[in-house]
């Protein structure tokens, strides 16, 4: 029974790190949609959210299986019931790199990000990349040092975040829809953000968790 | 042990209903807080947010609990998952009461939100609050002409939300503050709504479940 309940597990750990690189795939997308103003990425991005969902669906019925059936307890069942939510932050995420996309799909052919902070949202881009990748690696790995990494990585990108709005802020009243756009996008990225730092916290608890059990 | 379940299932369901009473009264606050620009009122909801968050994370406690001692299968398993994720999509919820909140307390004197815009703000308030209320009856009595009532009411909520967003394009550049701001609570209410939604489906699809299984 142990043997099919890691089984089952691995298979859930499987999707979730397939999964986390299809959302790391679909934000870098979105982040060349939204810098180059570029309508075929964009689209692809917006393409691939039905893919993520229907992934998500299936981790939450697998895990519900899982459990039914194996019916695991303590640290066994808190990694499911981890996977689960995993999964739900994923989905989230793919939804903010598909609001990045309909974004740069609605100014298409401009660009959705002004010149005066348009360095800060490569960074963000940067940063969002790096997250991204570490996610991914961490959901497989398990790797400690790499999701402690995470947090540095995310006080920089709330310190780009702080930035643009500083940089809003003091400029002089321009187009409103400029405005808009920027403030919400400036918001996804950091929400970005603050998902994978959700993910790398479960990983670590989970880990620690299990480590002080045996 | 059934029994066990049930009494268990019920503490939790109780749970879940003072905490949607809870984040109810924290949107409707941080509505005051906003459209009356009372700082008393914005501090009382920023406070309360550990409250939500220490209630979602006894809800998480009592569930993993519950799955571990009792085991439950099919129906009884999918309502106890189905809690875990209500309980965090509440906790949600108090966080964007608690961004409404901050954005009041940020502009205080002031009102965040200016004239041209206060009437669909004020609607919006409304409508959260009886979406609020009707997830905590929905919640406790399973009602589903209820639940149902509360796409209606989103679907209100996304109309203001366009008509805010049309206001706020078509009005000459003015202070980009007040842009950022009016994008920004839009947005929280937005969302706010949407997770309403996502909850009553939840109920929705667990009573419809349960049904067909009798």
């Amino acid at each position: 029974m142990r043997d099919a309940y890691h089984d089952s597990l691995d298979a859930i750990t499987d999707e979730l790190v397939s999964m986390s690189r299809l959302v790391a795939t679909m934000m870098h997308r979105a982040s060349v949609a939204l810098l180059e103003a570029d309508r075929e990425k964009a689209e692809a991005v917006i393409e691939s959210d039905v893919e993520i969902d229907s992934i998500n669906q299936e981790v939450e019925l697998a895990a519900t299986e899982l459990i039914a059936l194996q019916q695991p307890v303590a640290t066994d069942l808190r990694m499911v019931l981890a996977s689960m939510r995993i999964s739900t932050t994923l989905e989230r995420m793919g939804d903010l790199a598909q609001h990045v996309a309909k974004t740069a799909r609605m100014r298409y052919p401009d660009s959705a990000v002004p010149s005066n902070v348009a360095e800060q949202f490569r960074e963000m881009a940067t940063v969002a990349d790096r997250m991204g990748a570490k996610m991914a690696e961490v959901l497989g790995s398990k790797d400690l040092e790499l999701a402690r990494e995470i947090e540095a990585d995310d006080d920089r990108m709330d310190a780009l975040h702080r930035q643009v709005l500083d940089i809003l802020l003091s400029q002089e009243p321009g187009p409103v829809n400029q405005a808009v756009d920027v403030t919400l996008l400036n918001r996804y990225y950091e929400r970005y953000a603050d998902h994978v730092v959700s993910v790398a916290r479960r990983v670590i608890y989970l880990v620690i968790g299990e480590r002080s059990r045996t």
